[in-house]
């Protein structure tokens, strides 16, 4: 299967690359912004390719799913910090415009990394909530507007710490923490378990063994 | 039948308010941000309620509409000019959560002033693309997501110039100016046809009396 990592030099996405560089199952095409960030993936085995969703069109994005034979789409790109104009270019209408690349390109699978929480009350908490507002509409697109087979992952508060393989899908009332390297993990057993089309959960911390999670979903 | 004007402070919601100041059939409710906004409405008779967007939950607007017996709405609220925090919560969010309270208050009539173009192939031109974005994403909404009686008027570049009476809602290859004057007739011409429910148009100046074009769409 190979699956093209939207926003592949993200904290998440970089665990990704270096859980699938040697699985045998997931080849990695690592969609970039910045080609400095080259070295990181060919050094683990992975190919790039240039892609910016603040520059490329639909068609454009249609192309590189082509050209490299894609079977599934992981949408992690965020602009977490880089400026409201970019929240909406990226997190809401990067998201959607991929999704459509996506659908022309006649590929099924799409996984996307969204917030913790999404929808009405999440923004009118007032809480980062253009970022809430971006991610909400760019899921609400995926589930109604579309007849891809998704999979939308919501995680906890993202930590940079060596993960446990250990998660809950139960929803939490408050936020807990999770770390990116589990994240990754999930993502790989998403794609591996196509029981999660359709489905859209929580992930944090937590006593279940990710792959028995994701299977009991 | 009783009108909530959101936005009732910017340009064309202005005109509106002096042509229905005088309208038998039509009384307009204006919803304003800014309670400084005030005299010009009551110099008109016109009452104003206090709603602001970035603010207000969905249960707060939802509140004002049933409060006021509200039969219509009409959401002319736009950030143009105010940052790009503030389209997605006012062009975006604002408008959705608008329409949300509105369904939920048991009114189905609901007309958008947009923008002049909307769609993939408007945001992928890079002109004025957050804009475009919040607009085209609440129009989406409008139409696949709601049960609402709608309608979405797409105005030419608007001017503070007399109207002429005259409009045209052919589509245009380019756009063309359109009065702010007009596109308050045209608005108050879509109340009066239901006809128009379910219907979206671009407005520009034209040859055809405002009430003919909106009667033959």
């Amino acid at each position: 299967m190979k699956v093209l990592v939207v926003g592949a030099n993200g904290g998440v996405s970089r665990q990704f690359a270096d859980l699938v560089k040697t699985n045998e199952q997931i080849e990695e095409v690592a969609a970039i912004r910045n080609m400095d960030q080259t070295p990181f993936f060919t050094e683990r085995g992975i190919q790039t390719v240039y892609q910016d969703l603040t520059k490329h069109t639909q068609e454009d994005i249609e192309a590189i799913i082509k050209d490299n034979a894609i079977d599934s789409v992981i949408f992690s790109a965020g602009a977490g910090g880089s400026g409201d104009d970019i929240v909406m270019m990226v997190d809401l209408d990067g998201a959607i415009k991929t999704m459509q690349a996506t659908e022309a390109a006649g590929v099924k699978r799409f996984v996307i990394v969204s917030t913790f929480r999404t929808g009405r009350a999440e923004i009118e908490k007032n809480y980062i909530r253009v970022y809430t507002t971006g991610k909400t509409y760019a899921d609400e697109w995926l589930k109604s507007r579309t007849k891809l087979d998704w999979t939308i992952v919501h995680p906890g508060l993202l930590q940079d710490i060596p993960g446990t393989g250990k998660i809950t899908t139960v929803p939490q009332s408050d936020m807990i923490g999770v770390s990116r390297q589990d994240i990754a993990r999930t993502l790989v057993s998403v794609l591996e378990n196509d029981t999660t089309i359709g489905k859209e959960f929580e992930v944090v911390n937590g006593d279940t063994p990710i792959d028995e999670a994701i299977k009991a979903l």
